[in-house]
């Protein structure tokens, strides 16, 4: 079984296996493995690792519409120095109050490969969680923030100059969408975080809800940094340049042949596909869309709707692909 | 810096950090990393990986003196396999029930190494919890529970047969001692789990408390299985047998001469040293010890007192030596 088919299994035995987070009375709880190799591309530091591995998970407690309370880490590696467990903390403690949580420790390990091992916990508010499977044709399909950022963080890493590696590590280091979980729940009638992709989320809330969506490619908020890294605009071509029409890019086999379409192809792929964005997508009444939007500081913007199940997932009419970042198989 | 510094470097800028479990409003949470190499002999069914790796943060829960909630664990490994999966949460969710809390799912992640982290959550009593450092002279030395067991679990592992490693999973799945943490709560002055052994426990409990301690070596429980691992009595010499007199054992440099006085060592050896057999230990106020054990379903066995700091951490009168097992030093 590859992970993806095991987490389906799982979710036949486990209540809200299948969701961002377990919910145990008020208290949602929700956990995450991240390793160097897969997970951290050389020149990220421990302040953005330390980040990203509590940020996960407090997108996850984020999806589910509740407040977030604490978190703790594993820190594992080769050899501890303290300098690098020093940054890593910090980025912990950070993350934590940027969503008003509090980092409250965790455990070290010897390991050879640097992972990092995450919980965060959650309180319910007074509007309950917000599920995966709770949307139903004619809702609007709403998302927070802007997409593609950890797909050119990715990029700038590659380049390996001090300024990309710079920039990468501030796109790396993600707001989770907390307050605007909180501001959802109650009127969102389905959640979840992005962390496999936009795509794949909308597959994923398609089964859990039994519904089908219309994605509107144009109105998907595409983070900048995505347009700094495609295409043949002066970049050293580390996907696919000119001349090599249709050679497969880095990032699930698109190429950036630098026409227009490509370009256009490729920034999609990057702002949907690679994931890991850690925004909220979500389904809201249409009629709440005006009102909730005002309440999200992330930002709140309208991707498409909700139809009925047979109509499956499109984006501009096409078949969207259940396709994404997968730790473990591509 | 090896795992044992960098904890103590952790302490100081972290609340809890030094204990077992941090807390959070009236909620305890505790995170805990396993890896097969270091945690799991060959033979460690799966169904005893999930019981063990939960059951390790259980016990911290219950070294606070809270009640169990919920666990969620991160099942990582190479490739996932159906029937592993099902094992490893079976153990998960049987371990869970024993101390009536609820396991409630996890991660899944892609690893090279068979890893597992887990994370419970329990809540205070009204009791509240108990810390490492609130311990004065005149109190008495408490355990729960009989030591040496998961000594000598590795050891029948290691022999390979099939009876010995069917003996040896039953010995690794511990019973948390939730009920008997609560039991302790309001009354215990301090305490802690046993994961490092109890050697090495008490000097954690000096070092937060500022105490010494007297251990009275004959009054610690050691668990039956220990006598049948140790010594030449028919066993095949796995530990030095008779002839290699001071040979270096498999457990921290013992020898086993076939001698009584190297099996008494060797059996304080186990029990004391060895670590991992998640008991209790604990500093009672020495009128309140009769009426607390019996409310202790684990047993609860007076093994010394606190001393003056200045005394130090002595068995029998001698110094005891702060060893026991590490993770990554040996």
């Amino acid at each position: 079984m590859n992970e993806r088919d095991a987490l389906r299994a799982l979710a036949v035995d486990l209540p809200y296996a299948g969701d961002d987070a377990a919910v145990v009375g008020d208290t949602v709880i929700t956990t995450d493995m991240l390793h160097e190799r897969t997970d951290f591309p050389a020149g990220t530091t421990r302040y953005t690792a330390g980040w990203r591995a509590v940020g996960a998970s407090l997108s996850d407690v984020a999806a589910m519409g509740a407040e977030a309370t604490a978190a703790v880490a594993v820190y594992a590696d080769a050899s501890f120095d303290e300098g690098d467990l020093d940054r890593f903390i910090a980025g912990a403690v950070d993350v934590c109050a940027a969503v008003d949580a509090e980092y409250v420790g965790g455990d070290l390990d010897t390991h050879e490969e640097f992972t990092t091992a995450s919980t965060a916990i959650g309180s319910v508010t007074d509007a309950g969680v917000v599920e995966r499977s709770g949307t139903r044709p004619g809702d609007a399909l709403c998302v927070t923030g802007e997409w593609g950022r950890s797909a050119a963080a990715v990029r700038l890493f590659k380049r390996g100059d001090e300024a990309s590696i710079e920039r990468a590590n501030d796109l790396f280091r993600f707001t989770p969408r907390v307050a605007d979980g909180c501001a959802l729940a109650g009127t969102a009638t389905a959640m979840m975080d992005s962390s496999d992709g936009l795509a794949r989320s909308l597959h994923q809330l398609a089964e859990a809800s039994e519904v089908g969506f219309e994605l509107d490619r144009e109105a998907v908020p595409v983070h900048p940094a995505v347009d700094d890294v495609i295409g043949g605009a002066g970049e050293v071509g580390e996907v696919g340049g000119a001349g090599e029409v249709g050679g497969a890019g880095e990032v699930g086999g698109v190429g950036g042949a630098g026409e227009v379409d490509g370009e256009t192809d490729e920034r999609f792929e990057l702002a949907a596909h690679f994931g890991e964005d850690f925004e909220l997508v979500c389904t809201v009444p249409d009629e709440a869309v005006a009102d909730i939007r005002r309440a999200c500081p992330g930002g709140l913007v309208r991707v498409g709707r909700v139809v009925e199940a047979a109509a499956g997932v499109t984006a501009d009419g096409e078949p969207l692909p259940d396709r994404g970042y997968t730790h473990g198989d591509g």
